[in-house]
């Protein structure tokens, strides 16, 4: 098993999972640009757009955009996200299964952000993975499961 | 009108048109990172992650994801895109309809793209638009109006 996504999907490498369905997983990013940092991927292994089904790519941005409202009601205060998907190695795609971040920005975040870009790293993974459950869990995120 | 977006909709102010369906068109970005660099967005305004429908969003990846395939079998010969929501004035929205960027890029671009950051310049945008649209008929997209 060379892929890292099909692993953590496999339960045979560590995540921080933020949801769970039939068809996708999204987790936290370990080398994050800000806290919250999630990636969103389909358990079924697809590379990048090219090979991907539009149901599947529909599905993820749906996806995308329940977290970075989550993002915003949650404890992590986010005043917008950054929904990106680098598809192929010329876009900056480092690892291929096809995958969809949410990155939560915060207002007057510029130098901050800047930073994590460099830095990638958050003190508190776990904590971030709570807040972001918790408030997935409150925009009915329990009911649709 | 004060949205611009929604002026091109409704035919008041201009755009290279790159695809218009029924809910969504497709523009040329008057200030575009790289060669055929376009904005997918709803017909109908919405802000933000916020406000826009979930199948809204669906419809525009799925679209996104055509031009991004577009662009890799067009004349542009994109290796791979970046597709990019910006949701909120903290995660760098400028325009505040809802939209989404299909950014083509190519193999050793690097620094090409960093200084198409800076100038944001297309010099023959009228060119940039035919390959795209061609490139989407080629993929059926003429099949599917
Ligand atoms: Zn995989
Ligand atoms: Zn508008």
């Amino acid at each position: 098993m060379s892929c890292v996504f099909c692993a953590i999907v496999a339960g045979d490498a560590p995540a921080i999972r933020i949801h769970e369905d039939e068809d996708l997983l999204a987790i936290l990013d370990i080398r994050p640009f800000t806290r919250g940092h999630t990636l969103v991927f389909p358990k079924r292994h697809a590379v990048d757009l090219t090979d991907t089904a539009p149901d599947t790519v529909a599905a993820m941005a749906v996806l995308g955009q329940r977290i970075a409202r989550a993002a915003r009601v949650s404890g992590l205060h986010a005043d917008g996200n950054n929904i990106v998907i680098n598809d192929g190695k010329a876009a900056f795609q480092s690892v291929f299964h096809i995958h969809l971040h949410v990155v939560p920005r915060r207002n007057g975040d510029k130098l901050s952000f800047a930073k994590g870009v460099l830095v990638r790293r958050d003190t508190d993974r776990e904590e971030s993975g709570r807040l972001l459950r918790t408030a997935l869990a409150q925009l009915g995120e329990a009911a649709q499961d």
